[in-house]
């Protein structure tokens, strides 16, 4: 399945790029004037190929996951508060369920490997690969074919996303422990040193950050990821919801869905999907700058521009959530405005 | 009107910050992990004296005027272009239109000293002080009486919007010719050279900003504009739309209500109303960096941080529609996240 998705992603049609760049030249504003929601409405209209890309359906999947390593000690939060943070997400309470009903945006909870039983929920998606995973300071997190199924899980979501109407995808995530495996995944796809891509998370001190440092450390010389191959990347320092967001990402692009990054682990995940199909990279849109300090160098990786920089470092969507409804905006000056013959201005060359 | 105004600004509270930022400490998140859109919620409580600062009803004045000093060359766009961009306004088709339906925002649109005639039209507010400023180059741009109504006008407008419900006010602007005043403003407000302030407007070209910073110099030279005095900055180098915004961020701070400048002219006008009253400055929110040379030092000059950087430099509100809409999400955030303690999630020290 994620071979034939792969298959499927094409890079956005140039021919429409330009179509939308002219629209944009008509349209009464000085040109470039409205600056990156040009650039992303253009980049839109490519990727749906109409000059009215509205985005009006739009989708946010909160991938939770517990992570092995969290037992050393890398968050300022108990390893339980994933769980908790799933049944706040499942109650509307969290701030990606305010940020979703604000912006007119459903979200979608996806359980892809926490230590704990939800049972039904409305909005919860069970895909669960196992309960947590392995300290990957010990060897891999997850074996190849458990890695291989969250890819899959993501992929099938974006898919039945398609089905449903959904024309755009925000990918959120929640796991204790979580920036530690993307901090370890940075430092393998960027050759930058563990030290330089590992931040301090929800809020550890000076000493929790060298342990962290250290734990990336370990982790890359214990399990020696093959840094071309996100899926032995994926396995051996990734985790379940990193997975499942690569998968979503990789099925977005298939399906022509744009699909939005939102922080540092979601953007790590969305550098995968790129080792993996350099293709995907026209469908991806970055949310934000986050404060964590590998985020940088990840999206210098991807080649995008991110679109907000509001000093944030939540996750759970909330930056996707914000730029989502942006992205939106975009998309409704190209195809709603006015241009200078219709509305009878004078254009510079008048 | 205005010197009543201006004894009904106080600073905000601290008290009331200082709930805001403990109600911020119990919601489910890492401390700090929202970044600037606390600080946004926390003012908002302040000005609004509530932890349920919502900002449901907003609306966005476009204040538009001609200006004299178009005579000089100094825009891409012939004069005109300011009455047809306001035709423009009044039938929705400009990008100021499609943001503020985007953003469930109201548009009101002022003629504050347009060099035309609209009639009557829905959403038009008639408040002309004149058919355009006469050009700075050869004297002042208005009389300090006609720079003291367009003051009064705007004051009016924020006590009226006060009395229809409104909870937040945009300030944005259309006048051909309006950033050539605004970085007189800005270099006789921060004492930086024109060169340093001046910027490219609406596109002109290499030989066109020569022109515009000659321009600004003469200005500044033929009316040696008082440097402390607002009245006398607004009438020597100002023009009515400046002058109304400027009243507008008065008469909002009169009212409790938060007020958000967009871009570099809205700023100029903001820049103004501080200096006329420094502590409007607590009501100010500066909605986007623009791409205009000089916004950079007004933004110093208020000493707020922009929301947004999106490379944009259009002008007419887009930009605070777009802010507008982010600060309203901030205000949900704090008034409607859940607490550690409600939503049963182990806190950092648990």
């Amino acid at each position: 399945m994620i071979e034939e998705a792969i298959q499927n992603i094409s890079p956005v049609d140039h021919a429409w790029l330009e179509r939308a760049a002219e629209r944009q030249a008509q349209l009464t504003k000085p040109p470039g004037s409205l600056g990156a929601l040009e650039e992303v409405a253009n980049r839109l209209a490519a990727i749906r190929r109409s000059l009215r890309p509205e985005v009006f359906r739009q989708r946010v999947y909160v991938v939770a996951a517990d992570h092995g390593v969290a037992a050393e000690g890398v968050s300022a939060y108990p390893r339980e508060v994933t769980a908790q943070m799933v049944r706040n997400f499942l109650r509307g309470g969290a701030a990606i369920n305010v940020l979703a009903r604000d912006c007119g945006i459903e979200v979608k909870v996806v359980d892809a490997g926490v230590d704990a039983d939800f049972g039904e929920a409305p909005g919860l998606i069970q895909a669960k690969i196992a309960r947590g995973t392995a300290n990957f300071t010990r060897g891999p997190a997850m074996t190849r074919e458990q890695a291989e199924r969250s890819v899959a899980i993501g992929v099938e979501l974006a898919r039945a996303a398609a089905a449903d109407g959904v024309e755009m995808i925000g990918v959120g995530e929640m796991g204790i422990g979580n920036t530690t495996s993307a901090s370890a995944l940075t430092a393998a796809l960027t050759g930058l040193a563990p030290e330089a891509v590992t931040g301090y998370g929800t809020g550890i001190d000076e000493a929790g950050w060298r342990r962290k440092v250290s734990t990336v450390e370990r982790a890359l010389d214990v399990n020696k990821p093959d840094c071309n191959d996100s899926l032995d990347l994926l396995a051996k320092v990734g985790g379940a919801e990193i997975g499942v967001m690569m998968g979503l990402v990789i099925g977005a692009a298939a399906e022509r869905i744009p699909v939005v990054a939102d922080g540092f682990i979601s953007t790590s995940a969305s550098a995968l999907a790129c080792l993996l199909c350099q293709n995907a990279r026209d469908y991806i849109f970055i949310a934000h700058r986050s404060q964590e300090a590998g985020h940088g160098a990840l999206i210098e990786f991807i080649g995008r521009r991110p679109l907000l920089d509001l000093q944030m470092r939540l996750g759970e969507g909330t930056g996707a959530a914000l730029a989502m409804r942006l992205i939106g905006s975009a998309a409704r000056l190209l195809g709603e405005m006015a241009t200078f013959a219709e509305a009878g201005v004078s254009d510079r060359d008048s």
